[in-house]
């Protein structure tokens, strides 16, 4: 019986993930049964338990890449030189979450796992962790804009990492549940509240 | 037979109400049954159903009133004299977030709908009029501090509204999913985020 190849693995784990995405972001993950995944997945029963044996499990395998995604913007904004302006970085993870938005895309489910952590303790933990890490990496981009002399040099970035992450996390919310917001009005309203009169 | 008095109807509105609070936040929408919250509220089947029929219409009432206390600070915050320094609106609102985050409390429901919302038009819907009604609030709000000459004169009241509320969502995010967030903490990284250098 010949060996299935490492990249035959990783594809066939990517269809299900790509899957499980749809699926959740379509009808959320309590009205989603394992069947349901494995009929979008286009997969046998057998071949679809050789990857996942559970929801929880696609779940964090969801969160696991979309949040590798993310985190990899934030490395690359550190490595620009030079240091972007600060509403450039916004500008462009704004971007990257409009780009994830659609109603099968990955940014429906973060919300739905929010949802979810806010009674669940495993959730909880899963969320506490990624947030851990684009906190830390939006902590560490913070410094480097201080150093760079765009915000005040007592200013915190462990302060400001939170907040930033926080405007992210609002305009999430926004335009997932509304829609009833612009990309540039967002963008003009962080320009607005920090520029001084 | 006597007539029930208004007062009394309101008075088991409540008490329902506040026990449906108490069961979604513990354990979720999903995984709570109507007669959990009929145990909880202490009632008889009957008298319960005179009151609500159908979770959708407890998490509406929910909702409803929790969203009202928020339009009513905001209000209320128009109407101080002199207008209040940006950063003291900010304060106050996420005291009040901070009031009402306990394990049975409010603010944990609140990420439940928007968790709901993301794959529900229903719950989409119900988001949509609430986000309305707060944003509406934060932009009159912010229309005021501007023209107190605390913003920039040609900032847009519309975008700033936007960023507030996605400010104020963000904390409640962090809060209730990570409790890694301070109040001080982020309303330092507010400060220094609008301070120029």
């Amino acid at each position: 019986m010949p060996r299935v190849s490492e990249a035959h693995l990783a594809a066939r784990r990517e269809q299900i993930i790509e899957a499980a995405t749809r699926c959740f972001a379509r009808n959320g993950f309590h009205q989603t049964s394992m069947q349901d995944v494995i009929r979008e997945a286009g997969l046998s029963v057998g071949a679809f338990y050789r990857y996942f044996s559970s929801k929880d499990q696609l779940i964090r395998a969801i969160a696991e890449e979309k949040v590798g995604v993310i985190i990899a913007t934030l490395d690359r904004l550190m490595r620009v030189e030079p240091v972007p302006p600060l509403r450039a970085v916004f500008a462009e993870i704004l971007e990257q979450v409009d780009h994830n938005l659609g109603v099968d895309g990955p940014v429906r489910i973060a919300v739905q796992v929010w949802g979810e952590a806010a009674h669940d303790p495993t959730f909880a933990e899963l969320i506490g962790g990624i947030y851990g890490r684009i906190r830390d990496a939006a902590v560490a981009l913070a410094a480097r804009v201080r150093d760079a002399g765009q915000l005040a040099p007592d200013a915190d970035p462990a302060a400001i990492g939170a907040v930033v992450v926080g405007l992210i996390q609002g305009y999430v919310i926004q335009r997932v549940l509304t829609g009833r917001v612009d990309r540039d009005v967002y963008l003009a309203g962080i320009e607005g509240l920090t520029a001084r009169p």
